[in-house]
């Protein structure tokens, strides 16, 4: 029998994160949006555990990763690498395609790697409930279950358009014991403004952050927790590339290249990070592909300068490429990969030249995503579909190039709460990504100009 | 760190299915419709390929898994068998909790299983498509992914009211390119003739596996396939518990109690029957616990009896518990589970007091899934939680008696697909079973009286 699946053992599940910061020349310090001074130790502590600021500000290599939350991960981790053979074999290529599943945990994406620790950090840190900002609504599943594993309250803000296209990932927090509010609300002054300025505005995750943010100052009982974009969440993530180290090792293999899907920037830190370690430090060389979305091409369009992560200005700036804080993207589906900027450790890394990126359109990443569940039996999140798809282009350029060329992929969830976009795929009536030039203009025209900033 | 994974490794993938018709005195043949005497090999090779009907006729123990189908096993299998250690907490139970979990393979449910070798061998056997009923529509996917593999056309009747309760069960089966018809159809005789009786006939897995049949018959080129019920469908199913002895041998324990969610018993039969082979042949005891509706409840409440297995008529008569083949269940959600007799195997080893039945209510056991998935963070199929209800029950006996004991559930699929049936679960609007006392008695009376079958 031909190995297919190359698990580790639950003892295998890795006993530290990896920070990135560490193996950089320069990390850019965020400002306070109020003095444009580097933030402090002390702002940071306004909404976030000890713990959690010492990552976030760490150049450490490695964080000790809690007995506690190692138990959780034995959970569903290690996740499953598997090799792509039906698919490899649809293409006809003479390329190895390998997958790492991080679909098979608790919520089906790779979100509970870090909200499972920001619950632990945050319940130790005497907080009764964990708030979050939701897109596509996997990171408010995530919240929602670790809170629930924690015994603590969830409140969960979502984009209002993935409220309503996508009842199923609400009901999963429902599921959950959560309390979830389409954003945005009237629950907020930063929700109330901008449906005054806008009453059909659809929603945005930098305006859902500015609500949770609101609701997080307004009463310490509530721990506000990231999805995505800084240091510590990407370094939570790194479990995934590290296990498929070992994994591509124990396959007897080693990739030539590593694609990620990119939004946030987190799920493309957790696999390809460690990779990226082991290059700079003499281990065997491997391209690293960023595949973000067309509708929303932060690493392909954007510019590198320090901005928000939110509409109202309410979190600090960091230096990264970014669309513009008031830049919206288009309402296409893959909800997850809809934020204007991304993690500035990831933004650092591409702009070093260390990782590429291409920007893909929605149907050509459905396309992919069908073949896929056709051969592999999984159906891929729409966001997932945006790395199948990079994958199956470079093993397409292999077969053309007539090489062999060993490709790992990351499926960073299963899109089985998203069969109504596959059928509107199916049907020819899904949206194709096309931005509102205004759109853009908008959103460049939203970026602050700093005065001694090193933009 | 405490162990609560207990994986296996591709090659410990079983190398062969078990036969449970081997340690029983008795196998009632199936009866010739048409006759009344034993169906013979050539009957049956009118509607199955060779190989397996060889199987179902068998009396030997073990047949051996072709390697083909162990490679595709390969790509989910051995599944994962978990310690519930949340869900013990949260019932503060002296008992150990471990589940068998089928939902991470393809299409999310145990049916691969046996998907995959019908595919195969009727693949073999020179046919160009699979044909199918579905309830629920787990069957209706795995054998739309099988024929996906395999390169064949599919085509799926599935009980209408699921196909209107559970259009992405739909949207799967079409993801993988299979047909789907809502069933009473109008593209069969059996069809047209319910839907004249009663043009809001809300469809039964009985009168859907008509359809299928009467297209089967009609066209040499359609291989029927089925989800559950025959001896070697229930063989298929052995991986199941075959995997699940050599994993709770690695956790150091071995269940006290096995229970898993009875419809056609095919899932019950994958997990129970290695145990009771085992416990037979000098193993450990054990009791083995078939959970079943209280709406569709054949082990508790039906005759055992030799009936049809579909509405018309056209199945081979068999021996086995039944509520008779006119028994029309309310529409409750748990449509996996809605057959009217059970697989004669299982129906045996009730009858020789080998197993034991429960039948239990929807909330109930929708109750007992939500604690599951706020506990253990993934969402049960609604046919699973039967079994987790069963296990909660037993779990909190074994608190009141002040008892260690090891329950082993089967969690045969995941929910993902189900969530808005939770969703009126936890809005309070979710039916609960209640059978029509008519139904019961339609569905007795159709029970046939044969002479001379020993019933």
């Amino acid at each position: 029998m031909e190995a297919v699946r190359f698990d580790l053992s639950p003892s295998e599940i890795p006993e530290t994160w990896y920070n990135m910061a560490a193996d950089l020349d320069y990390v850019a310090p965020a400002l306070s949006p109020a003095t444009g001074e580097p933030v402090t130790r002390d702002d940071m502590l306004r909404t976030m555990p000890e713990a959690l600021v010492d990552q976030e500000l760490s150049r450490e290599p490695e964080f000790e990763i809690p007995g506690e939350v190692r138990q959780f991960y034995a959970q569903w981790r290690p996740t499953p690498l598997i090799r792509a053979r039906n698919l490899e074999k649809a293409l006809d290529t003479p390329a190895r395609i390998y997958f790492k599943y991080e679909g098979v945990g608790p919520t089906g994406s790779f979100k509970p790697n870090s909200a499972i620790p920001q619950a632990y950090y945050n319940k130790r840190a005497g907080k009764s409930g964990l708030i979050a900002e939701t897109g596509a609504g996997q990171w408010g599943s995530a919240i929602s279950f670790a809170a629930s594993l924690f015994g603590m309250a969830a409140k969960v803000f979502m984009v209002r358009v993935s409220f309503q296209q996508k009842p199923h990932h609400r009901s999963l927090m429902q599921m959950f014991g959560a309390s979830c509010t389409p954003s945005p609300s009237t629950e907020t002054e930063a929700g109330r403004a901008v449906l005054d300025e806008n009453p059909d505005f659809p929603g945005s995750l930098s305006v859902a952050k500015s609500e949770a943010l609101q609701v997080a100052f307004a009463d310490p009982r509530w721990g506000y927790t990231r999805g995505s974009a800084l240091n510590h969440v990407c370094a939570h993530q790194t479990v995934i590339g590290q296990e498929a180290i070992v994994q591509m090792e124990r396959a007897g293999d080693y990739p030539d290249i590593v694609v990620a899907c990119a939004g946030g920037g987190s799920n493309l830190a957790g696999l390809a990070f460690p990779f990226l370690r082991a290059r700079l430090h003499g281990g065997p060389d491997v391209r690293l592909i960023a595949a973000e979305p067309a509708a929303c091409p932060s690493l392909t369009q954007g510019r590198i300068a320090y901005d928000y992560s939110d509409t109202a200005g309410l979190t600090s700036l960091t230096r990264t490429h970014t669309l513009g804080h008031r830049f919206v993207p288009p309402p296409v589906h893959a909800g997850g990969l809809r934020a204007h900027n991304i993690a500035p450790l990831v933004s650092r890394v591409v702009e070093e030249g260390l990782m590429e990126a291409v920007a893909l359109r929605q149907r050509d990443c459905f396309e992919a995503g069908v073949l896929f569940t056709r051969t592999e039996g999984i159906v891929p999140a729409p966001e997932s579909t945006h790395a199948i798809r990079a994958a199956v282009d470079e093993a397409l350029r292999a077969r053309e190039e007539g090489v062999t060329r060993t490709i790992l992929f990351g499926l960073s969830g299963h899109g089985n709460f998203d069969l109504s976009a596959y059928e509107r795929y199916l049907g020819g009536t899904l949206a194709d990504d096309s931005i509102d030039p205004q759109a853009l203009e908008i959103g460049r025209n939203s970026i602050p100009v700093l005065a001694g900033a090193a933009s």
